[in-house]
């Protein structure tokens, strides 16, 4: 657990020649997560933040929709081969009156290391419903903050800085300012451990948040935001189809190819201030 | 079916003022592949090459080792709105004596976008077992030839270069030549449409062939060269810490960073020749 990051010796060719040298690596390990004692997902992470992707995970699945509806989240006893506790398996137990996932979500729930809309059973029940109305807020910011936006991500990305490996995702005001920023090797991962994080601060539904995310935007990402209730999602790479579909179909804003002065807005323009 | 790029309207914000202009999205569209009638896994992808995708994702899980194993590859009846075929569920047929997936693993083999180990119910079983050998094989390559694969790969990145939204991933022989290339939006999808294309040109194990990504190298990307028979992984980006460990297990190649003459061999030095 904690070990975010892992040396390990490299050989470098370059045209210089070569050298052998240590190399930090993006630590990948699974995580387990289970309710109430019932195997749920697993997901290849980097460790750490655990009970905020727990969190986040179970927000964008719309198993709970508050803090509250988490009674405990501890990690169980899985040994290593040296009788260590791995510390990759957490098992959340739900308050009273919150209802277990149904046997169907059950079945389909499993995630992996970019993985988030993960496996419904049939295609029509990929996208889940959210509980919040991202589509109604009246967030706004200036495309002068969105364009120092990568920039700030960027100088709060410890991990990425040394391994070169990671994906990073964070909260932004409309002043800029960050509020949280996580990194993980998988990008839904770095997104829920946003989610659980602001879930665990009692800031769900995120109505007067974007969220910034260092790659692509995926339909599985704009899901995840419209479940935390955020109304705006900025990407520094492209937008896939059905990311722009479901935005526009939630009245969210997109933002792709984020690169300073220069962006692209997909849907809900309007958000977007002073874009004369 | 088929819609590899979607053209949606975009609002582009720069430096000299903003513009409305058409743009080209990477389409991104639900998949259910189906064994035998009953469903397996639902993985976002870019339509096309379907059942070479459906092939290649049943060999990285162990279920098929040749294209023997499968009888037929068919598209079923799913229906949009307008009553078209959506050509977003694929049924394979096994042939006689091909066991089906068991239900242990059939109930988490859920897969999307961008996730390929997918669920195993226990940490204990995200690792699959290879019935080939990559760690046996001479395969080899000069420094030279792996300075230019990028380039080489770039080039055949066509849908890349009008959306700057996909993966891709492709097969090289010693001499540099790439035998295939296939984009998607998901990275593992783009290496299990490579396999599923080996497999069905019976070329499977690979064991005189490397495999080339555009991006990171996860655990999942290892376990799927492993499984194919692959001995040598060459990532342009950085590799995860339980790739390495992983390719090493395997007795496998893993070069990283791999950016013209600069690049960092992790794992099998000894297949890449010459390295003065």
């Amino acid at each position: 657990m904690g070990r975010v990051t892992v040396r390990r010796p490299v050989r470098m060719l370059s045209a210089g020649g070569q050298r052998r040298r240590p190399d930090s690596l993006a630590a990948e390990e699974p995580l387990e997560i289970r309710v109430d004692g019932k195997s749920l997902a697993v997901t290849m992470r980097t460790p750490g933040h655990d009970v905020e992707l727990a969190h986040g995970f179970l927000l964008s699945e719309g198993v709970i929709g508050s803090s509250a509806d988490v009674f405990t989240a501890r990690y169980c006893d899985s040994l290593d081969d040296q009788g260590r506790n791995t510390y990759n398996v957490l098992d959340i137990a739900l308050s009273d009156g919150v209802p277990p996932p149904d046997v169907g979500v059950e079945r389909n729930f499993y995630t992996t290391s970019s993985c988030g809309v993960c496996g419904k059973a049939a295609l029509d029940a990929v996208k889940l419903k959210t509980r919040f109305s991202p589509g109604a807020s009246a967030f706004a910011v200036s495309p002068e903050v969105l364009a120092k936006l990568p920039d700030t991500l960027r100088e709060r990305q410890r991990v990425f800085a040394s391994t070169g490996g990671l994906h990073a995702a964070g909260l932004f005001q409309p002043d800029g300012s960050l509020l949280t920023v996580r990194e993980d090797v998988g990008r839904h991962n770095a997104v829920d451990k946003v989610l659980g994080w602001a879930l665990l601060e009692n800031l769900v539904p995120l109505a007067e948040a974007g969220l910034l995310v260092s790659g692509r935007a995926s339909f599985e990402l704009v899901q995840k935001a419209a479940m935390a209730g955020i109304p705006f999602l900025a990407a520094v790479s492209a937008p896939s189809s059905l990311a722009v579909e479901l935005a526009e179909e939630n009245g969210m804003t997109l933002v792709g190819f984020l690169r300073g002065e220069t962006m692209n807005l997909y849907t809900g323009e309007h958000r977007v201030l002073a874009a004369n």
